[in-house]
């Protein structure tokens, strides 16, 4: 066990931290508010607590699995706790555990909030709570990576947990390359959807806060009534398309810009995708069309089609308030919170590829049972899956149910009706932001008690790392493990 | 495929069911009601069909898995629509789609009803709709397999087919006398709960009805207010303790029998089960105390024992409407209904055995991360399990929310709330019962439409065999298997 790489990598985390509060700073200062100084505190005591840190490079940086697991989930604890010191001391959120809470959902992109009235904060403070979710987007490590000149083979380690997905592949040799290549596609991304939001008349502050929210898949918007309040079908059009977008698996992008077209477009997890939210959105818009929108097919297509593309992408923008919807639709939505993105992308929950290799490799057993001397391989897009990779994903998805049950029994405790603790965790754990009856598209997670926040937050941090991470912070072996290395490198000098 | 010895097969179930329906033939003459006409003419067509389909063995018995499963599949099939028509034809049951999902709730001992009045059936159906709880519980072709000389090593099939677990073993070398043993100790606790019964003041017919719901752990009742309507904690508690006997590994007594105590007390599955049951109770007894039972510590523990047994063990009985019991404790029942009995017991759901299963794979997972170099396996009882078995395991748990996901989605098209839709289907797929809401343990199923019943009743059979049997149904190469193994079959004649 490496204690002082992990301690220098979180180092770095606080610098990178520290780097990102001066946009919020310059905000303010220029729109004249006072919150830009306790902006600067924070980024300046971040700044400190970094260089301490991270002062001297440790010599020895061999590094596994385990310690890129411990590097990551500390990371965005340490991401969490301290981005939402500004809410707390500004005094915009009273409590400190409603601010970590903000925060996490923030970074995590779930964009689930506990603020009665957005429109309340400062200009500061919303573009804050916004860019949380552009930088949790893509991840604050593969962000480390692309900048920060780190020697060695281990930094795979670093990116592997960190991106979502059940392989994580590289797109040339290079990890930091690869990371590059990632952040400049979500850049480029993001510039792309503020010029079409300015062109549909959005104001400057609005369009740079939205994009954000939706290339991060977070959801957080600086009205109350989310994208509903830009009466625009141009402009939830816009948001809907994009949403989509930053649901799709990176490499894809790769792909089209190496011009390898063919293959782009048969990527097998795509295409599973745009299937799954073409069945969903005809399904829902007929579902609603008669009773919500007069028989209007092109009204409730639209709202349908803004409602999937928010929670199958994991975004949480609301243009309609499906928690009155039919019990079909409001079924259709919870599912879709579990299914999630696809993989390498921004969004969350399971992902397709998962969702697709667990049902492949259901379909191979049932097989078996009827042709038991032929052996057959699980594939994707034509390549025979590694049977490691099927166990990974076996596991990842029962220890979330795990979660999931554990939690509900937590959050039920509240004595909330069963849709509101079903959603509220399903919603929190696949960083959508919103589920149904009470944490609605209208409602907010404010009347949860502060043991159900905790919970909730520890979810969205689960969720957003793929549970391997947090679930092995609890791992009294690893806490062991590590002290007596420390101890032992300590000794030795 | 040996498409002719499943035709032998289906003629013995047959010819089973013609025997079985002769006891409720002689309850009807008992009671001197017009009824067992009915039940006498039903039971001679089986008589009929079984003889031509079963007059003449296969010289060819060579069987696989495949047959094994189709068999059960369909013998299943065949017991619920043939055993459903005296219902439709006394007139008790007015349409014949409820009257067969009444007849696979009986056979699949789920125990869920469409009828509201039950205590206006005639004695004659009555017993037979408790009886069929009997002979679903233990497996009908267990049954066939204890009483039929069946020549070649292909029996073993069928009770793995039928029987519930992620593998069976047989106590003896023969599968026959193990068929017979545990046919034996069925009949021999049964019998005991109906002397404890009646020594509690319960009339005669009322003990054979009750304890040959709770040997099924079925759960129907010849009551409306189901073993609530004895007000009599002895006989209540009496019902409690055999729900959990009768969900116990049946391969428990065995060793019992055998005198290999330490062995049978060892039993790592027993263990988690009781361990479930123990936190369950407290949890929902301290969670009922105060605003149901006036603070009365017993009285809340008698209750909430009697529901988490019925719940676990998969019977369905209630002496408590625990559909309006807070919400923590509704949640609990909710998980515990995907929990289930033990495997090797009359019970549904997943079983004890799987989720511990699951649970170990994935520790281990997790432990392969922290170690990436130390090979474990996974023991169960101190033995290492078959990787193949864990595979089989997992994939079955993904099958089965599948089709949760899939029939949540066609029953929610009624438009009930989303607790009725969650727990409808959770409660027919696990054997259950009542679920929760509108279908809670005062209600019943006669509000769903005719499409949410077929579903209801597909989701009964597919839980009760494990899924496989009735997913394999599906597939289309088995059936052009059959079909061209028989044609070729017929044309060598």
């Amino acid at each position: 066990m490496n204690g002082f790489m992990i301690l220098y990598l979180l180092g770095l985390v606080f610098l990178i931290q520290s780097g990102c509060l001066l946009l919020p700073v310059s905000v303010g200062l220029f729109y004249g508010e006072e919150e830009w100084k306790v902006y600067a505190l924070v980024s300046a005591v971040s700044f400190i607590i970094g260089l301490l840190l991270a002062f001297r490079k440790p010599k020895k940086n061999v590094f596994y699995a385990k310690e890129g697991f411990l590097t990551v989930a500390l990371s965005w604890i340490v991401l969490s706790l301290c981005g939402a010191v500004p809410f707390r001391l500004t005094g915009e959120i009273p409590h400190y555990i409603d601010a970590v809470f903000e925060t996490a959902s923030g970074f995590t992109t779930t964009g689930a909030s506990i603020l009665t009235n957005v429109e309340a904060l400062s200009q500061t403070s919303l573009f804050w709570r916004s860019f949380t979710h552009w930088i949790g987007g893509m991840g604050v490590l593969v962000f480390l990576l692309a900048v920060v000149p780190l020697a060695g083979g281990h930094t795979m380690q670093l990116m592997r947990a960190e991106s979502p997905g059940p392989s994580v592949g590289k797109f040339v040799p290079k990890v930091r390359q690869t990371a590059f290549i990632l952040y400049s596609i979500y850049f480029a991304m993001t510039i792309l959807e503020i010029v079409l939001l300015l062109a549909g008349g959005m104001p400057w502050f609005d369009s740079i806060c939205t994009a954000f929210g939706t290339a991060g898949t977070g959801g957080f918007s600086v009205k109350n009534a989310s994208i509903g309040f830009y009466q625009s079908n141009y402009l939830q059009a816009v948001v809907t398309v994009f949403m989509i977008l930053f649901a799709v698996n990176f490499s894809v992008y790769y792909l089209l810009l190496s011009k390898r077209f063919r293959q782009a477009l048969k990527n097998e997890e795509l295409l599973c995708f745009l299937g799954i939210i073409a069945v969903a959105v005809l399904c829902i818009t007929f579902n609603i069309k008669d009773e919500f929108y007069g028989g209007d097919f092109y009204d409730a297509f639209h709202h349908s089609a803004f409602s999937v593309a928010s929670i199958i992408s994991t975004t949480g923008y609301g243009t309609a308030d499906f928690a009155k919807w039919p019990q079909l639709s409001q079924y259709i939505l919870f599912v879709l919170m579990f299914v999630g993105a696809c993989a390498g992308s921004t969004g969350g929950g399971l992902k397709v590829s998962r969702i697709v290799l667990l049902f492949k490799s259901s379909v191979r057993e049932v097989l078996t049972i009827l042709h038991p001397r032929s052996v057959r391989a699980v594939k994707l897009d034509g390549k025979r899956v590694d049977s490691a990779i099927i166990k990974n994903t076996a596991s990842l998805f029962v220890i979330s149910i795990i979660v999931y049950v554990f939690s509900v029994f937590i959050v039920s405790l509240d004595g909330f009706d069963m849709a509101t603790s079903l959603t509220a965790v399903a919603a929190t754990m696949n960083n959508i932001g919103p589920g149904l009856s009470l944490v609605g598209p209208t409602g907010n997670y404010a009347a949860f008690s502060g043991v159900s926040k905790v919970v909730l937050i520890f979810d969205m941090l689960a969720g957003r790392l793929e549970y391997f991470p947090m679930i092995v912070l609890f791992s009294p072996s690893l806490w062991k493990d590590g002290f007596f290395a420390m101890r032992k490198s300590l000794q030795s000098k």
